[in-house]
């Protein structure tokens, strides 16, 4: 048997180790208990042990409060204990909150400390790498391309000939990047995730075979989005596939030729958005849903998940189904649909009346 | 044109050349014909050739049992050949079983003589490795990972710091492993999956836009599990994402942060499940299915392909549909949906006549 | 802020400058203005700048026509401005065909200066690398490979032991091909994708566990294929899984052991085949749809998106719907569901009707 280690107990140790006090500090909180409590990992109340910090937001979780060893525990302003319990509590308005911003203070910490090119990797000559980059090992950066500053690229990953890459921009490792892309600040991009591949363009042929279209434009994607993993957004087929400004995708999703996704928009895992068709803003799209090509959906439209969207869409509708409609008319239906056997008997039996009615008139 | 080589023919004379008489003690079953008939390769009996080993276990194929070349053929005990036939045989209570266990002892023997470090590849100075290990060329072990004893890791693949891997795993090419995953003994991840990216949560801010919350869980993969490929896990807010022993995953699904996968559980290919759903042990999921986060799935519930579930299921429970319900009523339901046109008809014909009769009346 | 770049300026002004008159030779056009305009890059007509090579051919687009900065742009032979343009023109029959052969030129011209092998790479000493191919850094070619001439692999990618690779192949960074899989001449595989992972094939145990069914088939892909990235081939049980001459696969696509794809069949992205079907050629497979196993699809078959076929088609046939039916009945079925809660309002007036009939009869 193979066992769990205590998550990352040995790492955290040696990048931090903080008392109650800094840490009230940082999230502008006050200590009750302890002030030198000292901490050097996060964990969950109901799992926490001595070292670790915690917190308590959900009431649903108290009963863990009574229960758990963590060393020091954050909770809301409010929370009024019904058991005497020792350990050092910090109390901040939001205690979620105050956990998350941690969190990303922690994580942003580990991630500017990694810096340095690792060797082997490939550099073109012609390639322009900005400072206190990370370059993994086996990562590729092809002719003429550009890294901005402070961008981390994670090993085995591809960047081809005259990419573009902004600031403070994580590759993690394995994600290939096909020639001419253009990446803003701040992208995040998971493992395995391909920008710029060719769309999907073939011209039919008199004998049924087809002829490929060369796909010459390229991915631009803007400042401050995030990208799952695995997930393939195809270059267009002249001009430019766009992801927009803050935009977020999740795992193995497809984005097809020349589409463009909104602003602040959100794509569900397993999503697939055919060529040219347009996502407006703060748009919502749910996992396996599909788009056809050459629409446009308009700002805050939803889509539910695995619906199949076949027409355009106005500003704030939600739809759903395949093809997708109205999504109250949908559930609606739906909850009759079930139901149909039963409406066809009914069905019979006014059927069987008339008749009878009629034969006896 | 290309040329088919025949399959594997020089590396196989090079790893295996059996007689009849050592196979069948292999197999436990006894031979009938030539005990020094040889054999270096494996083939369908309707494609063998001389020096192939075969088998018929399926009447189906009797044909083939007169035409074929293979050199030694695996049949069940009562088999009856109509025709005469000089091919040496091995008789054995289940002939397909036979061949599948050869097999397996085949490739058990391939993957055991996978060893050492290939060159170029990265190992991290505090990371330890296990004795028999295989590690391929432009692969990446990163700080503090620990790699168990026989385990095989293919060429361009990136484990991250302190990831933790037991004995015997088999991790095919390019797949990533996030830092701190945990993965147990005798676990098989295929090319290019994805485990521990970050999973999918943003909180929306009041001007549209979303802040990342940090993900600092991890993912942990219990004994004998296999993953397919381009398949993605995500790691866990807090806590872990956990997929049980034994449990088989196909190729590019979709895991979402928090989920629990029970023992047994089979998930078939592009199926997904959404954040903390809590799937149950022996499940089936069928492909390309959704399943909706927060919910629970109950031991042995079915889920068939294409559905998107949508609320916690009972064990046993089959459901079918989008969303889904029970697998029963939604065929029945299904096979009337295609007869609506019919039944609106028969709906407006009773109108008409109620209509006469009222105005006759 | 970055600053989107004028796309590939610096590589294209390297790589080719042609003079109106050399453009018109090569499509066979006729020029009208300078025939000494010179361009270095392609742009479409809305954003072109000087210096950069357009095409008209869709009327809807004729208003840019007007106030482009395109140097050059080729237009239709009946095309009249309705203002005058001082812009070079060349005259063809049809401009976006001619278009799209400039770029295909163009693209053949890019790849074919693609040779050599970069370093760090590793290529087993009994593999056979054939004239004039790129291996890219940190590729990896494994035992008895065979690499065709003139066939290109980009960085990171996995050619298996004894894999046989054709003439004039292109494989995009990242490609994973496991052991003894086959490809044709002219195949085009996009990043990231799988070819030849094991079939999910499990063997249920008493106990509720699974055993896995060795897989030593492989996968074979004939000429002039095209595969998208991030998509996932399973190798067959036994014997091998075949996707046919000129068939076109998008990305994230799912094909599982034993399936065979006819020839010139169109996949679109992430839609998944189950083991052992059997696709005719010409078929048309929409996004998102899935084929259960063990079925066979007639040539010219039609499967609409998201669609879920679950018994053999006949040629020709088109479907929609999961499960699948006809296509045409699906859409008018359809039209009908979405109006369910006015129908049972129906019936539920009529049996008020009939009720009251009854109880004043």
């Amino acid at each position: 048997m193979y066992v769990i280690p205590e998550p990352s107990k040995q790492l955290l140790t040696d990048m931090m180790a903080f008392t109650a006090a800094q840490i009230a500090q940082l999230v502008e909180g006050t200590v009750e208990g302890n002030p030198m409590a000292s901490v050097h990992a996060f964990g969950k109340i109901e799992e926490a042990s001595p070292g670790q910090l915690s917190f308590l937001a959900n009431p649903k979780y108290e009963e863990y409060f009574y229960s758990t060893n963590a060393s020091v525990i954050i909770v809301n302003e409010s929370f009024q204990p019904r058991q005497k319990k020792e350990t050092t509590l910090i109390r901040v308005p939001n205690a979620y909150l105050a956990f998350a911003t941690l969190l990303s203070k922690y994580q942003e910490l580990v991630q500017q400390q990694l810096t340095g090119i690792e060797q082997p990797s490939f550099v073109a000559t012609t390639a322009a790498l900005g400072s206190e980059i990370y370059l993994g090992a086996f990562s590729y950066v092809g002719k003429c391309a550009q890294i901005g500053d402070q961008t981390k690229i994670y090993p085995n990953c591809y960047i081809g000939d005259e990419v573009v890459i902004g600031k403070r921009c994580v590759l993690h490792p394995g994600v290939k990047i096909y020639h001419q892309c253009v990446l803003g600040n701040d992208v995040i991009v998971h493992a395995g995730t391909v920008l710029g591949s060719d769309g999907f363009g073939f011209a039919p042929q008199p004998d049924g075979s087809f002829t490929k279209v060369p796909q010459i434009g390229n991915v631009v994607v803007e400042d401050q989005v995030e990208i799952g993993a695995n997930t393939t957004i195809d270059r267009a087929t002249i001009g430019s596939t766009i992801i927009r400004r803050g935009a977020k995708l999740d795992n193995l999703i497809q984005v097809a030729h020349n589409v463009e996704i909104g602003s602040n928009t959100v794509v569900a895992a397993q999503a697939g958005i055919s060529g040219s068709t347009k996502v407006g803003k703060g748009v919502m799209i749910g996992g396996q849903a599909g788009i056809i090509g050459h629409i446009s959906l308009g700002d805050g439209a939803k889509v539910n998940a695995q619906s199949g969207v076949i027409k355009s869409l106005d500003p704030g509708k939600a739809v759903y189904g395949t093809p997708a409609y109205d999504y109250t008319q949908f559930l609606r239906s739906q909850v009759i649909s079930r139901k149909l056997p039963e409406l066809e008997k009914r069905i019979q039996e006014l059927e069987k009346i008339i008749s009878d009615l009629k034969s006896n008139g």
